[in-house]
C-alpha cells in the first residue's frame, strides 16, 4: 500500500480547518466536499462564482475537477458523487449543469442528492469518491 | 485494477441524471442512493411503492439488495449503508424494517442515519458501499 | 481479499440497529456514524457527555478514535470525515475541537460538514473512511 498524501490543487482556497481538498492512499482517491469558491486571491477572503445555483454548481464540478487532476485522476475514475443541494426546487436545473458537465464520462459515477443546510450563500457542495487504476 | 463498469438492474427506473445506479472497479462496489420506486413500467413515470415510511423502506432496501445482485454482491459484502430519513418520528419503524431486512447478515455493516430533506412524497434514501471478495 | 469483520469498541453504546460500529474488509476500515455517547453503563441507557457542542464533538471524536484503535488503525489512516451538525452557528467551534484534535495528523483526511436533522439531544454526528497499510 503505497502512503497517504494531500492532494491540494494550488488555486483552491485553504480549508477552514484541519483537513485536506483531496486524499489518496493506494488506489482510493477521496474529495473533500468542494463548494462553489472561484480559485482562490492571495490576501482575499474565498468569493462565490455568483449567486445562481447554476454558477455554484460549475464552479463546485470545477473544483471537484481540479482536485482529480491535481491527483492525476479523471471524471473516468470516479465511483461516487454526493450531492448536497438546499432547496428541492434546484434539482432539475443541478440535473442540467451536471449532465452537460458530465457528457463525455463512459461510465457516469453513481450518485445520491439530499437536501441539507449549507453556510449563507452557499446553494450547492459535492465530494467525490474514485478509485484509480 | 479492473475496468470501471456500471450496474443496471433491468428493472430499475432511469436515473434523472446521467449517474449509474451501480459503479464497480476492482473490489469496490458503490450503490446510489436508492428510494422507493417499484420496478419501473415502460412509458410510465417512476412510482412510489406507497405513502408509509415501511413501504418505502423495505422497497428501498429491495431496489439496494437489486444493485448487490447484479454486480455479483450481497448483503454479507457492504460495508457501509447511508440512511437518508425526512422525519425523526421514523427512525424506530426504519430500524424495525432495517433488522427484518438483514436478520440474516452475519456481520452487519456500519451505518450513518441522518435527517434531510428529499422530493415530496419520498420518505427514504439509502445509499451502500460494498467491497467484494 | 481478508474477510469482513466487525469493529466494535468493549465500552461502545450497543448500537439502536443491526450495523456495526465499524467494519472492516482488506485494507478498507469503515467507521459508523458515530455520535456523543459516552461510554457504555451496563443497564444505563447511552448518555450523552453534555449539552454543548464542545463536549458532544470531543467525545464523538474520542468514539471515533475508539473504532480506529480497535481496528489497529490511526487517524492517520483515515482518508475522509463526514460531519455532520445540526446549526451552523456550531460552525467555528466545530473546527477549533477538530483543529484540536487532529493537530499531530500528518497528513489531514479530506471531509464534509452539512447541516442536518438529528435526535432529540445530539448536536453533531461523525463517520470516517480509512484505508490501512
Amino acid at each position: 500500500m503505497s502512503q497517504k498524501t494531500a492532494v491540494t490543487p494550488p488555486a483552491h482556497t485553504v480549508p477552514p480547518a484541519r483537513f485536506s481538498h483531496g486524499v489518496r492512499k493506494g488506489h482510493i482517491l477521496q474529495v473533500a466536499g468542494q463548494v462553489g469558491f472561484l480559485p482562490a486571491v492571495p490576501g482575499e477572503p474565498p468569493a462565490v462564482a455568483g449567486p445562481s445555483l447554476r454558477e455554484q454548481a460549475v464552479q463546485t464540478l470545477r473544483n471537484v475537477e481540479s482536485v482529480l487532476t491535481e491527483a492525476g485522476a479523471s471524471w473516468d475514475d470516479v465511483m461516487m458523487l454526493r450531492v448536497y443541494l438546499t432547496d428541492v426546487a434546484h434539482f432539475a436545473e443541478m440535473n442540467a449543469v451536471y449532465d452537460e458537465y458530465l457528457a463525455d464520462v463512459a461510465v457516469p459515477p453513481a450518485r445520491t442528492t439530499v437536501y441539507v443546510g449549507l453556510p449563507e450563500g452557499l446553494l450547492v457542495e459535492i465530494d467525490a469518491l474514485a478509485v484509480l487504476d
